[in-house]
């Protein structure tokens, strides 16, 4: 008798974990080069990857791949609801992989953080090839992969993955839904003040006075924190883990707050979502390529007046890291905006998401489009469809979807004849 | 008197050596990274470009580039007539790239071999991006190049180079002419034993029984060789350097033999030319990405029969070079026969040249055409116009010249507006 309603409670267990984890996949690992373009270097490292084929049609369905972003690619796979809402209709196999150099995906363990020789190999070019060489050896080791056509999926940095991976290796990736995208945040394409302005917008649009607020708080710190008193009044009234006491401090409080604008204004989404923490405000802080300028006056946007300064910046990536940032890397490997050659990508932007400034906001081709989702926050159509979504959003999703199937039967007619 | 004598002389000699160089130019160097992919490597290196611009519209004239392969870049500039003599109707900077690794532009000057530390970065993935930051300086440091429309020339490896340029950096070059390029010529994708059929193809159209000759030489050889009387005999009758002694020798003296005969297949150009030297029979050995699969079975060929043991061609490698090839590596990268995605390359092979096997051969798409000179050697269209002609190769040069034009017109539209 006992034993039967322990079997029950953990039967009930069992079920309660199977289903409160919000999508169903299993963990495998692939060993990577930790360098895909030259011969110096013969390391290899295991990339993760999460697969669920509960969907699929193992005769050939396609491959719905996430390119995995700067984070641990869990949460990505909980976090893109739009890929699971659709495998089902496309009978899809449904593939996460993790970016190097995040969650456990690790090239050097414990140390790839320790000195530049184990870092050094964090950049896109090597991501995107650690996905090309995943995607050829599944669909050559899974039974009726082999013709399978791969669509790539990617939210902000894994957006522009997912659109610079449709670029640069056509033959792996049929097509690409490329949300809130900001390929073109680079330096000398977007201006670097837009970014702040938009943010600004977000909040002026709710309420003209709280961006008023905002934009007077910085004076207001420094100003209350110019003795002891004020500093320890602050520490208190806003509960801070830590006393304020440097100049150091404020300057971090500051950043924080800037980061708290900023998130917020991303992710505005119309329901609530547990999404912010993995969204850095500078995609893969690392001091190399991803070098987006970022600058502020406090009149058109409410945060305190900071001029781009590269060269300052580029000091102290080189004192942190013992390296130079390359601010134009990502504009010579990938075009910038010149990206006319392109097939087969859909852009999706959020006009809330201050990130969509450095988006493609314009119809490229035929077959590389972009969709505007003006209610839209980060990557609003790759979540799980909601009750809640705005008709724009909806309507995006049904556009993604008819791009899909397009490049689904472009491909598949290769094999039919 | 004297003095005047002696003037007149030097001016005759400045003059007959200023004429005697097929082509003029002017002789740089651009500092390249030696790792454009990764931050683990800091160092740099002068890689060497010449220039002319006697023909050029310095108004925004398009730009011929020469992707550099394989060999010292002068070589090249001199035997690339093509581009020479249609640079003053197109009013062209032309321009030629040195490969790293070749010429005068080693990464790391005489120790460029000595370790794969330093060899490890001789692939095309990292000469390709060598050329885009090249081209990339170029346009924004030339008055009136800003917007020049770029045009890459390549033959043989170089037209691989060519090829793929286009195909990765599309937003760097408007167009490519691939001149002779086997990029099919890998694992699983071209059979290995249709390039010796082809070169035999080639002697047998000439005299079937020159074919029959020199396929049974390789027993003949052996059996002459089998002792010190013949080795001294065959040594002395074709007046070999060395004396022929160890099986090693033998097997040296028939490598040999195999890249006479392939070489002569190779350019078996309708006039003299000097250009035989700078054509490997495998471009770049180098035990890195790219691996070609040949075998030969004496039957169907004139070869000693030899399988593909890409096991023990590996072994090879990681005992010379202390590294394993990766064979796939450029399939993967570049897509191997999927170039369906590509636009703006004319490919042009000649049927008489053996790597027309690793050829495209067919129209891929409306910008992406094969035009096939059935009296062709390798690259021949490549070579400056000689009334020995024939038609096919003057008709290749003209259908050519049609698609740079409407490569300069498309990218020039940009600009008009």
């Amino acid at each position: 008798m006992e034993v039967t309603r322990l079997l029950h409670i953990t039967l009930l267990i069992t079920l309660l974990l199977y289903f409160c984890q919000a999508y169903n996949y299993e963990t495998y690992f692939y060993k990577q080069k930790v360098d895909h373009f030259s011969f110096a270097d013969p390391d290899t490292f295991n990339l993760r990857y999460l697969i669920n084929d509960d969907f699929w049609d193992g005769n050939g369905g396609p491959i719905f791949f996430y390119a995995g972003n700067e984070g641990d690619i869990t949460l990505f796979a909980d976090n893109t609801g739009f890929m699971w809402d659709i495998a089902p209709e496309f009978n899809a196999l449904v593939i996460f992989a993790e970016h190097r150099y995040y969650g456990v995906s690790l090239p050097y363990g414990n140390d790839s953080f320790t000195k530049l020789k184990y870092t050094g190999y964090l950049t896109s070019e090597q991501a995107l090839a650690d996905y090309v060489e995943l995607i050829t050896y599944l669909k050559s080791a899974i039974d009726g992969a082999k013709n399978s056509t791969v669509v790539a999926f990617g939210g902000s940095y894994g957006g522009m993955l997912a659109a610079w991976f449709r670029m640069k290796y056509p033959h792996v990736v049929q097509g690409a839904i490329a949300s809130s995208a900001p390929i073109l945040q680079f330096t000398d394409i977007t201006p670097c003040e837009d970014f702040g302005k938009l943010v600004t917008a977000d909040f002026s649009k709710e309420s003209p006075e709280c961006a008023n607020v905002i934009r007077n708080s910085w004076a207001a710190i420094d100003s209350v924190t110019r003795n002891e008193a004020g500093l320890a009044w602050l520490t208190q009234a806003w509960s801070l883990c830590k006393p304020l006491k440097t100049p150091q401090d404020i300057t971090s409080l500051k950043n924080y707050l800037v980061n708290v604008w900023t998130n917020l204004a991303m992710v505005d989404y119309p329901y609530p979502a547990n999404f912010l923490a993995p969204l850095p405000a500078y995609p893969i802080k690392a001091c190399t390529e991803m070098v987006m300028p970022f600058c502020y006056n406090g009149v058109e946007d409410f945060f305190e007046p900071a001029p781009w300064d590269f060269k300052s910046f580029a000091q102290t990536c080189y004192q942190t890291w013992g390296v130079y940032p390359r601010p134009f890397m990502a504009v010579h490997m990938y075009g910038g905006k010149d990206i006319s050659a392109a097939s087969n990508i859909v852009f999706t932007n959020g006009l809330l998401d201050p990130w969509s400034t450095g988006g493609v906001l314009w119809n490229v081709s035929e077959t590389v489009v972009s969709l505007i989702i003006p209610e839209g926050a980060h990557h609003l159509d790759l979540r799980g469809s909601n009750p809640d979504d705005p008709p724009s959003v909806i309507q995006a999703r049904m556009i993604e979807k008819t791009h899909i199937q397009n490049w689904i039967d472009e491909y598949s007619a290769r094999y039919d004849e």
